[in-house]
């Protein structure tokens, strides 16, 4: 699979997401119509939709049917753009651009985001438990598992591993294995749930769930080193926020800790590990093995 | 049942209750030890378990597990209570006091109560997942309706209601109509949520259902009734939060708008219509029955 056959299958993924995305946002959304305004600008403003579409894929790969995967996507993504909303926040990360846009707190203001974000994680809980034709078992295992990926134990806790370290005036913590664990609760939780969906959904074989957790891992780890080089040696307009923040901040990141070049080098190896979980499904997973190297490709 | 045996039941739920959410707590917790405190201080600092308290007497009227009612009972007060380290927060209520105590922004910082009420939220899901001993398709019923009393067609979105009209400098909504619908949102949702699962766990038929969601509808009503009250006229010391804030703050509520009177009066009423929703379970419901009365009790 070429490149620019992979990026016009994720755009068609953004288009499918992005319609069902606005279809369970209208029918769950409650209170005055501003803060039903505030839920849309934050799901609906585009974004690449790289979790969701991770899902469709493995969903496809297994065998899952198409509808609840598409739920699943959604239901992930309502996770992924809670999380950005609330770390937007002045209190957190004091970002007023995201994807090119204001922000939620900035196109409206803080007590909106906060309660924007408190409806979109509800929200996804709720679309995993009205995903129809999937065995009852199934939506209560995809319900724990992304639980426990959004939660303390995963993006929560790694973002407040990280703000830990940015608020509390505390030096940066040096130490490379603090930062991979730090990343892989922050951002690799809920890749690696994304990876892992479409064999929960249509009940495939351990075997099968632990290639593809394998490769989720190594994807979320891709995602991560590839942000830092972005945020070390991107530009604001082409990556859609600020950059250079982690160095302004003196904050640890991969980048700082290996250097450039060392990174670079890892991100390599990474991506090669990723399309290495995948050989147990042959050449049905070259979607997935384009998205490891789409990924990499991101900061190059 | 007296006032006093139901006063001493209420306080044994308490402590078993408390002990639950200290070991669910403790394993779902991640994120740097700081952190980590303020989830406990968020769900462990007291308070009085109205609603797990529901939870499990409606539990024991309907005859579900005993230990999976906990579980659901606990669930719940995490909801209930990171929506009371949100709501505290300087960007919308901006409560400094809480049972007694500071609030976890105020003993904390406002970063660590967002995302630790973010963990809240989600542990709750990841706790309705992790219920033994109940048929999946009960999981995935207490998931969607714990997530839709709580979101936005529910809690947030009254949440969103009520902070729009103190926020946004618009005149208070002089509509009764509209005040009791944001209750039933903001406050409603979760008690009627309470009424309901034991019902649901044990899988009791529609009409019980029904007749334990007019209790807890009712219920509902009356605790925000009693809550107005306690604001128009409580004092800070008793009541364990801050007092007087809606007439300060020229807030439309059922005080202000029917008159101390009136709202007494409505206040009788529905506690009676509370009590004569159980009337189909006959003495059995007679604990539920002194928690209506307990309720109405409160503001007198």
């Amino acid at each position: 699979m070429t490149s620019s056959m992979f990026e016009k299958r994720l755009r068609e993924a953004q288009v499918v997401v992005e319609a069902r995305l606005d279809v369970l946002i209208s029918r769950a959304a409650g209170g005055p119509p501003r803060f039903v305004e505030s839920l849309r600008h934050a799901v609906l403003g585009g974004g690449k939709r790289f979790r969701p579409f991770l899902v469709l894929e493995t969903a496809r790969l297994c065998g899952a049917a198409e509808d609840a995967a598409l739920d699943v996507a959604a239901a992930l993504e309502c996770v992924h753009c809670y999380s950005l909303v609330h770390d937007d926040l002045p209190a957190m990360d004091n970002d007023e651009t995201r994807r090119g846009r204001p922000t939620v707190w900035k196109a409206f203001d803080d007590w909106t985001a906060i309660l924007a974000g408190d409806a979109l994680l509800t929200l996804a809980f709720e679309i995993l438990a009205d995903v129809e034709g999937v065995a009852p078992r199934t939506q209560v295992a995809l319900v724990r598992e992304l639980a426990q990926a959004a939660g303390a134990a995963g993006m929560v806790g790694g973002q407040a591993f990280d703000l830990h370290a940015d608020k509390r005036g505390e030096p940066a913590v040096a130490d490379l294995a603090h930062i991979r664990m730090l990343q892989a609760m922050k951002t690799g939780a809920l890749i690696r749930f994304a990876a892992r969906a479409g064999a929960l959904l249509a009940e495939r074989s351990p075997t099968e769930l632990a290639a593809l957790t394998a490769y989720g891992e190594q994807l979320g780890f891709a995602f991560q080193i590839s942000d830092d080089l972005l945020d070390a040696t991107g530009d604001a307009s082409a990556v859609g926020k600020a950059v250079g923040k982690d160095a302004a901040a003196g904050k640890a990141t991969l980048v700082s800790l290996m250097g450039l070049d060392a990174a670079r080098q890892k991100l390599d190896e990474v991506e090669a590990a990723a399309i290495v979980a995948l050989a147990p499904f042959g050449s049905a997973a070259d979607v997935l093995c384009e998205a490891a190297s789409f990924v990499a490709r991101r900061s190059s």
